[in-house]
């Protein structure tokens, strides 16, 4: 499938996050070649390990920065690679900005009329002791953007609502679960208790108790929607305001509203499926002092996570057991089982640990109130790479936990730090190249087949799944795990950097993992996965600053490295110059680039509009409007609606999830089209 | 005067300027006497000074934090002192960034019609083949802002022109002077030289040299001025665009134009005085280039300039003189003048240094590319202040050149820097008092009897005045030299700030200097300066910035003084929070106030705006920008005409300033006016 098809297909998002692995080849197939030609030669000359042959040096070194004696002149080639290294990937990266904004560009430029094009999310509107939140919004845009305003759709506080509705998706589903136990069964009429899960209470006849329930909670949902629909108090100060045309909006988006900067805070509305509603009505000093105490938060969990998972280690261990629940003691003292909680269980609480932190990252970005779900997943992406950055990389060169780390570089001089960290790199070559075998290798693969939604399917198939609506549910495609599976890329792509001049032979499996990564997103993104909101690539600023950091991270590791090798002052120095000229770089490329993926330029907004007026010049723009920007549970009867379910076999594993694939997909359009009445192009509406 | 008056009289910038001294006042005197009620009796009871009698401790350590002794928990008291104090400084700071700003919401508000506020300037316009740069920022506009565009006035690069006008402007005062000496001595005809400067070439009669260069000049001249009114090559790539409506120009300063962020840049147009025409049209690259080297050559100006200085140094020694101009030896050798020589001379290159130092820092600002001459002043204030922070403070605590200071601290661990300087900095507080007494003091009294233009104006009298034109532009009052005296009364907040819970015996010391400046300068700004420009206090946020950053390291230095004092590891953790907390509410603020000071809320346009098609429907605006941003050579012509000198007693120095104050007032008026041709609001011009 070439790119503009795959683009068409699974949207820039996908096209552009594969993009990645891509770049990860484009950076390193050079330099693993450059380095095996020049760096690998002078390194098996050296002649170091052979004269020092002793237990700290392995056969790897023999090929690495180590075999080199100090003092040697062989270390000038290693500062001319760190310099053709830089330069190359400095233009692969200035190349790859360029192609994805681009891409970017024409993307938006193609796309078909979006809800999202024509509207801005205001928040922060300030309260008015005459005008509810609604009249106040249209005056204020009436006066400010006369010409251009032509809409809002206020906010709902629905959160109670959206509690009620479940609850009454959940009856509805039982109801459904009995009513077949019924039919297939007629003699017995279905039983049940009246107390939570049905674990407790009175016995009585399930069918006719779910009726009565359903019936109930259906009015009190009815009450709570004329109550939230009705009450003012239940529009929350944010509004999505809709214009004429999309050169309204991107002026209305990019301009300050308010002479108090913290008020009518506009901003791109984000596309309707993205929207993050319980994070729209945040005013700006709560909003302030939740960003400090999550960095706070931030920082603790980087530093001190390992505290709780010890305190939690200590309890699994048999001994603790035995105290707290003497009962237990006769099934621990099983041979068997004594064994696998002595081995295993302190090590499966840190790995529990590891696979809830994106879970407990991602909370703490919805705390920090960003408004959109692609906005939270880029934040937590962030907070993801510096916790990988500080315990993976940094706390397996500098071994202890990440806060004995943190002391000793505090009481380390600035020179020292990236002399201890430079000097332990090459040791941990071989710890690295195992990391990315089992880690990085074994991630992917677990990843192509699917190992984790297999299990997560069937176990949910054995305890929760009743109805086929539930198993529908229960096979969900998934997507791109944008702010879990992009750290971990990032890593590599640090470790590649950090060995190229240093140990050029883990450049190989470097280069093996983004090729099969490569491969099989391309597979998953075109085969498997059903993306939740598109952006356009977004996220692509995020990803080249990540790996900026990590070149400047390798430049001042081999600068420590190579000032601890006897060969003056003057030739580390000159590595001196390359963080600076880095630093400066990433100036370059965000002056150059980054506001394509900021700001929506009015030369763009123009022509679309133009182009529109040409060829629709009958649209109704307010109706296609009119509901693009509902709150989910005010959509709740269409929603409730059983989508149509292929028939197929559900043994085989792929051919399941194919198929789940195109009926989610299915049921995803029918979903959207719910949200957007007016997307059908066939028919222009009539104004 | 009131200060609403004061506005009137000067502009915001003044006022602004002159509350940055109350701002002293405010956060100081409340400190001073919470810092005299609490911590000198402290420190006064401490008695470690009298136990440890040594050379090392002055009277002055028994008022401040050295008499208490390690271990005592009389510091607990320094703690909370510290928490207090930084409490009170963050609400004075966001007390008065709030007033500031609606001052300058409210200033801008009531400002009359100016050419600048419908006025955007645009950079980087590309290159196209088929149009000129007029027509392709005719064509670019009138497609993407076609309700708003009015019309666009090219910029000249008028450089040669500018050199010819200067010389005709030379060649017609001389001339105004040799006929002067011929109406006084009419017998003899004044003579010169047809060589430079007079100094050489045949001699002939002056009067008619001048007039024949004069014609040729003029001639050349007029060629010039066709040849760049003609040539399309002459119009460099950027553009003043205007708009219908201050609505429009507002949307177009804040939006991004074009596809590629780096063309089609719009920002604000400065006012037509304010604009520094030679940086109009430098290209992105190029700006990042310079922006590059700059930063490089500011870390050497700053760590590096003594090497330079000591080698002027060295050349102005005795012996030096001796060698290399043999001839002097006579001189030289009289006892008078060698002593002299011997204890001047060095001192004096190295206070000429820092004379011209403002100048170089101002000629690396232009280099940097800013079209403005507030914003110019701006930056190079806060290069001013970094190299005040290097050189004077941190310099004067650690002795030893900037440069051996830096290779210290990068040989320091990060904790050990705090305790460096924390403890050297009680042992400072006198030499500190004595530099408020000798620097601030007198600088503010030389400001106050203006002795050096004075000086200035006297030599220039004696050498280069020859009519009374000359004299006029000699006895220029000056304006307020934001980029020299901001970043010095900077220092005084940082030394207040640090000293405030070490040594409080320098804060009376530091209260005097700002009540003392703030009369100064109050009085200057009444009676003489005459602005040059008006910002509307843009450079607020620098000022709230630097305090802060003096607030924090203030801080750190206590966090490192107090953990050597032996006072467990806790106390001291404590004060960890405080920069925490300070960094936050500087990002707070940011986030609060600062876009008041950037951007241009459209709330406040469109209020503007109808107010004035109220007011005066018939304004004819394309008339009143037509000649608005004009290169100001092609208003030579208009600048000849001698303006209206008042005849008044030049002998008493106070009266000479007032009077030039007023002639020049009246003079820039004129100028002004000529700038605006539509600004006199009394007769509504004709559409």
């Amino acid at each position: 499938m070439p790119e503009p098809e795959l683009t068409d297909h699974a949207g820039l998002d996908s096209v552009a996050y594969i993009r990645i692995y891509l770049l990860g080849l484009k950076i390193f197939v050079p330099i693993a070649i450059l380095a095996f030609a020049v760096l690998v030669p002078v390194n098996w000359t050296g002649n170091m390990v052979d004269t020092n042959r002793d237990l700290t040096y392995s056969d790897i070194d023999k090929l690495s920065i180590s075999n080199v004696p100090s003092g040697s002149l062989r270390f000038l080639a290693h500062v001319i690679m760190a310099y053709i290294f830089t330069f190359w990937t400095c233009y692969v990266l200035y190349k790859e900005y360029e192609i994805v904004s681009i891409k970017r560009v024409r993307f938006i430029a193609s796309e078909k009329r979006r809800p999202d094009q024509f509207t801005v999310l205001v928040r922060n509107i300030p309260p008015d002791t005459d005008e509810s939140v609604s009249e106040h919004v249209e005056h204020f845009f009436c006066v400010n953007h006369p010409d251009h305003y032509l809409q809002h759709q206020a906010i709902y506080n629905a959160n109670k609502l959206a509690k009620l509705v479940d609850e009454l998706h959940s009856l509805r589903n039982w109801l459904t679960y009995y009513e077949t136990c019924y039919e297939r069964n007629p003699k017995t009429r279905p039983m049940t208790k009246t107390g939570k899960w049905g674990l407790y209470g009175k016995t009585v006849d399930a069918i006719d108790f779910h009726k009565e329930e359903i019936d109930r909670i259906l009015k009190e949902e009815t009450a709570e929607r004329e109550k939230v629909m009705s009450d003012p108090k239940a529009i929350v100060p944010a509004s999505f305001v809709s214009f004429r045309s999309r050169w309204g909006a991107a002026v209305c988006a990019q301009t300050q509203q308010s002479r108090n900067p913290v008020l009518w805070v506009t901003e791109w509305a984000p596309e309707p499926r993205d929207v993050y509603w319980d994070n729209l009505a945040i005013p700006y000093v709560q909003l302030a002092v939740n960003k400090l105490i999550i960095a706070v938060a931030m920082f603790f969990l980087t530093f001190f996570f390992m505290i709780p998972i010890a305190f939690v280690q200590s309890l699994a261990s048999i001994e603790h057991i035995r105290k707290v629940f003497p009962f237990l003691k006769s099934v621990i003292e099983m041979d068997k089982l004594k064994s696998v909680i002595q081995g295993f269980l302190p090590g499966m609480v840190l790995k529990i640990f590891m696979a809830v932190l994106p879970l407990i990252l991602m909370a703490m970005s919805k705390i920090e109130g960003y408004p959109s779900l692609s906005t939270l997943d880029r934040r937590t992406a962030g907070k993801y790479h510096f916790f990988i950055l500080v315990n993976v990389f940094f706390g397996s060169i500098v071994t202890g936990s990440a806060f004995q780390q943190l002391h000793r570089f505090i009481d380390q001089s600035a020179s020292e730090i990236p002399k201890t960290v430079g000097v332990a790199i090459p040791m941990k070559a071989t710890f690295f190249i195992t990391y990315i075998m089992v880690d990085g290798w074994s991630g992917i693969a677990v990843e192509v087949i699917r190992v984790v939604p297999l299990i997560l399917f069937h176990l949910k198939n054995t305890f929760l799944v009743k109805t086929d609506k539930d198993r529908e549910q229960a096979t969900d495609p998934g997507c791109l795990t944008f702010h879990v599976t992009e750290p971990r890329a990032q890593l590599y792509f640090l470790l590649g950097l950090v060995y190229s001049a240093v140990t050029p032979l883990i450049l190989p499996f470097i280069i093996s993992y983004f090729a099969f990564s490569y491969t099989i997103y391309r597979h998953q993104i075109i085969n498997v996965y059903d993306q939740k909101y598109e952006t356009a690539a977004a996220f692509w600023p995020d990803v080249h600053r990540r790996i900026i950091v990590g070149l400047m991270i390798s430049q001042v590791l081999l600068l420590g490295l190579l000032s601890t090798k006897d060969i003056g002052k003057s030739i580390p120095l000159i590595l001196l110059i390359l963080p600076i000229l880095t630093f400066w770089f990433y100036q370059f490329c965000k002056g150059r680039f980054e506001s394509v993926f900021v700001k929506f330029p009015l030369q763009e907004a123009t022509i679309k509009d133009t182009l529109e007026r040409a060829t629709d010049p009958k649209l109704n723009l307010k109706a296609y409007l009119q509901d693009a920007y509902v709150h989910p549970v005010f959509k709740g009867v269409e929603m409730q609606e059983p989508p149509p379910i292929e028939e197929e076999d559900r043994n085989s594993i792929v051919s399941t999830k194919r198929t789940t694939n195109r009926t989610s997909q299915s049921n995803s359009r029918s979903n959207s089209s719910s949200f957007r009445p007016e997307i059908v192009y066939e028919s222009p509406p009539i104004v």
